[in-house]
């Protein structure tokens, strides 16, 4: 096989001794790459070239190419990358050749939602325990899995060797759940809740603000319609009301 | 009031004649600022230094002030920012001092998570329509609102001047229904169907993929576990694996 590892990686995927410290962006993109890899390997391709992964992810190829380089992996000339290696490259960087074991806090409808979704399980993600600190909720079961009080979590961490703490509370109960996480060595937590989240240093949090979302589509709506409101545009109604104002 | 305003606004909020093309970057800070000035508001507070601000945003205080000097806000000395005014000039320039009108397309259990979110409301969104492509939903009633079936798009776009589309479909159904959001005029998508869609230049795409954002905590999960596995360091699990290959 011409196609060259991570130098550190001796034989088998799994096997990364010395993890790059990657670029943030690179990361981020990682995930988008091995989604699209495993559609390719899903529709019978053994490789692809640069132009068609990074098509394929919705990237420009020379970001892919170099992205990949980080990982040691340059595909071959004439041929491109090998799928099956590059997916199990990028798995074993992503540390997803191990299935991590997520705890869920708050089952109010966004953690019920997140409960169910079944995209997790596909992409190396254990649902594993799921918490809340209502008593009327404790006991529920969704999707087969029964609602603990989330007082119990020092034990839960423990006996499903939880990795990574996800929280949909409402956002007055979030830093008080991060705080329990991180007593009981969760490192990692994806946080849901609409505010910031203190934690020490060595603790990684991710936010996802659906609401946020919005806004910035929002702010492009807005400043869509006003290049359009130009003399010559075709002016829509929230700008003719910032106009004639 | 000695607080700068942007150049172009006259009098009121809502009134920005030319709206900045701003980085990125700070349209994806403004919403978190917005928030923090929206609790700061609450409890009482009238004016804002930089540092307390940026603290309650989570970023640090030099790059507030230059998202903010885009605004052409630059508070003043010794005073800091008046709350009530930042949140009209962020509001205005966002786009928020209308409501916006959202359609949501697929109502399965994340759809059904997303029409449930009362996180919208509060700022400054309205989900207007409820789509799926399943006759089987049709009609179902998730929180006041009727699920109509996707190819009623048209007249819903009309009567619900719809604003954003939200694609929490299956990722094999995505494409379609973007194409029919397309179709309609709407230009702004919130995609959280786990794959890349094409759509002409002009429309704005953003991206919600939760199990994403999971295998970006993995990674650093990975990471801190690999360095805590060096000489001296505390091995964890997932580490002895790898090196004992």
């Amino acid at each position: 096989m011409s196609q060259h590892r991570h130098p550190g990686a001796p034989g088998r995927a799994g096997a990364v001794p010395a993890l790059p410290d990657l670029p943030e962006a690179t990361v981020a993109r990682l995930p988008e790459y091995l989604r699209a890899l495993h559609a390719l390997a899903d529709t019978g391709h053994e490789t692809v070239s640069s132009e068609g992964l990074a098509s394929a992810a919705g990237v420009n190829s020379a970001k892919l190419r170099k992205d990949l380089s980080h990982l040691g992996s340059y595909g071959t000339r004439g041929v491109g990358y090998d799928v099956t290696l590059l997916i199990e490259q990028i798995e074993s960087v992503l540390g997803l050749t191990q299935c991590r074991s997520v705890a869920l806090v708050g089952v109010g409808n966004l953690g019920h939602a997140l409960a169910g979704y079944d995209g997790f399980a596909s992409r190396g993600f254990r649902i594993a325990a799921l918490l809340d600190a209502d008593p009327s909720r404790v006991g529920e079961e969704i999707n087969g899995l029964v609602v603990r009080h989330v007082d119990d979590l020092p034990r839960v961490a423990v006996e499903e060797s939880i990795s990574i703490g996800v929280i949909a509370t409402p956002a007055p109960a979030a830093q008080a759940v991060a705080d329990q996480l991180v007593a009981v060595g969760v490192t990692s937590i994806l946080n849901f809740a609409p505010c910031v989240l203190s934690v020490p240093e060595g603790v990684d949090v991710r936010k996802v603000d659906l609401a946020i979302e919005l806004q910035i589509l929002s702010f492009h709506e807005h400043r869509k319609a006003s290049l359009t409101a130009l003399p010559g545009g075709l002016a829509a109604t929230d700008t003719q009301e910032a106009i004639g104002t």
